[in-house]
């Protein structure tokens, strides 16, 4: 038993976590379904997205082959990094224009893009590769819930296919589990008549945040969760609804409050409803808050 | 070699499909992926989709509450089964209707009054449960697709959560790899605050026929296939995608010739493109075209 989740330090969070696992055997297979935030839950989201940082890139490529761009106001506001100005103008407004980069593209260039990119990039500050900046309790997590037979499942805010990206490859989560922000396709076909699809931003959905999350992941996975994990207000509703499972969901939450080896930064309770931090929430629901600075031995992968 | 596939005839058909197997264990595991039409490819479809029987049991149950409900145009043709009159309606306006009985249900609702109408219910001229109208042959085909690691999915015209309730069943297909007609869902609470999602026709999306199969795969699944099984011209672009694979894929058609174990039928080449029949497009594109009569030794399951 010791053995298991090394990066864990012992104590009452690890212990909640492998009391769950253990009962977890009982839970019939197709119902051991496990739902996981991406950004600040699986890897780094300070002190911006690793998503923010592609279409930046990506950006300043494509204003190197056209200035005009750049005079775009939600291209200007995003390659000045001044989030006032994102503010200003909408996320939405700024995720449409910068999702239009890419409008028509295939999916197989989009993946080539993204791939380039995170072969390219280094964390802003820790200048280590995108795969150093994953959370290594978590890997052990996710290995152990493997082990168990359980479907993981990434939900995120992100954009879907950046997700698929790495989610085989990091975490070992199948592209079809990535529950994320959706671009729409449109079927076509090449020169040769041969059919394929193409992104549009036509048919976006909704961001994947709060509520959200459970529509996307019934109409996509079709599966409700006994474990979520998240670390923010767009999670909030996702983790409670791994509490109404006839089960006995756990939900988990991820607290960043680890300026020294992190970074220490509170969330948001909730995109809408009130002013209640995220911790409180979790103290009145029941949540097993995992602090980052307390539970965590080791944070990031390929750290010692 | 002659153990696999019993209840396929020795032939040309059956060796191309053995011999599609055995290169395939040279694709990369992630790349076998596999999508399979359901009404006529993997069940019966005739005289009536099951899930069309599913409606008129639903919808008989209401009127024996309401009966005002058979004024209903669109009911009224249903209950009645005028084609024709459906037809004069348009197909989609008559099934958003009939969605609309269920909307606001949570997907466990649903779930519910579809199993209690597979349990009751018997197909209407061989008069047998659900689970005796599937092909035996395509069981043997998804086993030695399971057998080599492939990820198969139900690519249908049907409704999604429909067809969820028998994938992994009937099957061995999980729910997120049932890509279907989808309904949508809103985040709602119940009485207790507790988070779930209902039922809305108000974001219904596009019925999963022709090059839409292809956007909802992407969306949902975000993975080409290798392999492609249908039997109408609503298959026709995802067979035809199959063979874009830079691994060879196979498009494979079933053809229904089969009058005195079956049914005889032909379907039309494609929803909107041609009145080429759809064993011509066969013919032209280079499907394997699988005749029912020729090289099934045995239709259904439970047959002898």
């Amino acid at each position: 038993m010791s053995e298991r989740l090394p990066a864990w330090r012992p104590g009452p969070t690890r212990d909640a976590v492998l009391a769950f696992l253990d009962r977890s055997q009982d839970i019939p297979v197709d119902e051991r379904v496990a739902y996981v935030d991406n950004d600040g839950t699986l890897w780094c989201e300070k002190p911006t997205y690793v998503q923010q940082d592609f279409f930046v890139d990506a950006l300043q490529r494509r204003v190197a082959d056209d200035p005009s761009l750049a005079e775009h106001p939600a291209f200007a506001a995003v390659l000045s990094g001044d989030m006032a100005a994102i503010g200003a103008i909408g996320l939405a407004e700024v995720a449409g224009a910068l999702a239009a980069l890419f409008d028509g593209q295939t999916p197989e260039q989009y993946a080539g893009a993204v791939d380039d990119f995170l072969g390219r990039h280094r964390h802003r500050t820790l200048e280590v590769p995108v795969d150093r900046v994953i959370y290594r309790p978590m890997l052990e997590l996710l290995a152990e819930l493997r082990a168990l037979e359980f479907s993981v499942g990434i939900v995120t805010g992100g954009g879907t296919e950046f997700v698929r990206r790495v989610s085989k490859r990091f975490y070992g989560v199948e592209p079809g589990m990535v529950v994320g922000t959706l671009i729409g396709y449109r079927f076509d076909r090449d020169d040769r008549g041969r059919p394929l699809v193409r992104r549009t931003i036509a048919q976006s959905g909704t961001a994947n945040e709060g509520g959200a999350k459970l529509e996307h992941i019934q109409a996509q996975v079709g599966r409700a969760p006994v474990l979520a994990i998240g670390n923010s207000g767009g999670d909030r509703e996702l983790l409670e609804w791994a509490q109404t499972s006839p089960h006995g969901g756990l939900a988990v939450l991820i607290v960043h409050d680890d300026a020294d080896r992190e970074f220490a930064y509170t969330s948001e309770a909730a995109t809408f409803t009130d002013a209640e931090v995220i911790t409180d929430v979790a103290d009145r629901l029941g949540w097993t808050v995992v602090s980052m600075q307390r539970d965590w031995a080791t944070i990031f992968v390929g750290a010692d």
